[in-house]
């Protein structure tokens, strides 16, 4: 995928999970020559970089793996080994939330928007069946919009604007999934599981893996998880 | 400066210019437990980095050192060396811009915030003696604000918010430098040049370089600062 041709050229943010891997093939389906963008942030489970890595060769697309150290921070359950992955619900905002971790990414990714002139940022953030995350919220996502609107060079000297899509806000796990394999997602390729083992094998307890079970359950299809 | 005492925390973003520097003396002054945050993200100068450690001493701070690979980008004059630094006031945003480089560091700002459950975040923009960068003005920083109170968790579970401080946003330069004297900043220990040699001597031709001397002249402050 080159800049030469007509496509319109779009960033995807690509975790390695469902979600992401599902953006990636919207976007691809759309026509965009897509830029997937991974963060090595300190997370604990690596093997979803190299689901990433797996998920861009099938669509042909750029990959970027950014390097930001969330895990100096601490705050959080994914990038603290020191604590605990929740394996019940929780009230409240479990303790898998990475303090700023959306708002830091799109931001990055907004910066390769820039660069690669890109139309739109793709990220997979999902409102329904969700962890209770501030930054997945709909009304954060068009607070972002609002500031990227005034953030680049581009919105200022001929008012483009990068827009931030998000086709799974409002779409329930298994509607995500049935999505997906309608677009020929291979979902083995994916890890979703917090604390997936370093071969991408899942934990079957965490938040991640339970509403993706259930979203493989309710949408009939079936599930190509492999659990530890 | 601990946690425990009455004393709000605050993040001060901290580059080791002028500018910066001032901010940090006007958050110290106010009373705030002060996290110098620095990031070295590829750029030209690093001399820039050693002026900030210079000046958290001075104030006791904290102080943080973030790497953002910004480099990888391109595609401006201060992370590729590969292109000059502008030393001709230029039409437009000049060349030393960088992607989307206030969204991304005051995003890591926002996360270091919610872990030390700072009250403020403090940045040195400036709207009068700048060089047009978008990401500068009001109503960006608005935006930002906008969009960070939807942000963090503290934001959905209690209502607070983190305030983005810009006590340098309608000064000029002079002003900003007879500020920052009458609190003692030694402006010695800071660096504004977007091309300073390794051990932070200015070069006197870039748009940085323009506004700074011309600050101290119109504020009548003796000018400390090396010149290669």
């Amino acid at each position: 995928m080159n800049a030469n041709n007509a496509q319109p050229a779009a960033v995807v943010l690509l975790s390695g999970g469902l979600d992401s891997a599902t953006c990636l093939a919207i976007a691809a389906n759309e026509g965009y020559a897509c830029t997937a963008l991974s963060f090595q942030y300190g997370q604990r489970s690596v093997a979803e970089i190299d689901a990433a890595r797996r998920l861009v060769t099938t669509y042909g697309a750029d990959h970027r793996i950014a390097r930001v150290e969330l895990d100096q921070f601490g705050g959080s359950a994914l990038t603290d080994k020191s604590r605990d992955v929740p394996e019940t619900p929780s009230e409240g905002i479990p303790d898998t939330y990475v303090p700023a971790r959306n708002t830091i990414f799109l931001s990055i990714a907004l910066g390769w928007a820039e660069i690669l002139n890109a139309k739109s940022i793709f990220i997979g953030v999902n409102a329904i069946d969700y962890s209770g995350y501030p930054d997945c919220r709909p009304e954060y996502i068009e607070a972002f919009q609002r500031m990227a609107n005034l953030a680049t060079r581009a919105s200022v000297e001929d008012g483009r604007v990068v827009h931030i899509r998000t086709p799974l806000l409002h779409a329930t796990k298994s509607e995500i999934i049935a999505t997906g394999h309608h677009l020929g997602v291979d979902y083995s390729n994916t890890v979703s599981c917090y604390q997936a083992d370093e071969i991408g094998r899942a934990c079957g307890r965490c938040d991640a893996c339970r509403l993706r079970r259930q979203g493989f359950e309710q949408a009939r299809i079936p599930d190509p998880t492999i659990y530890a």
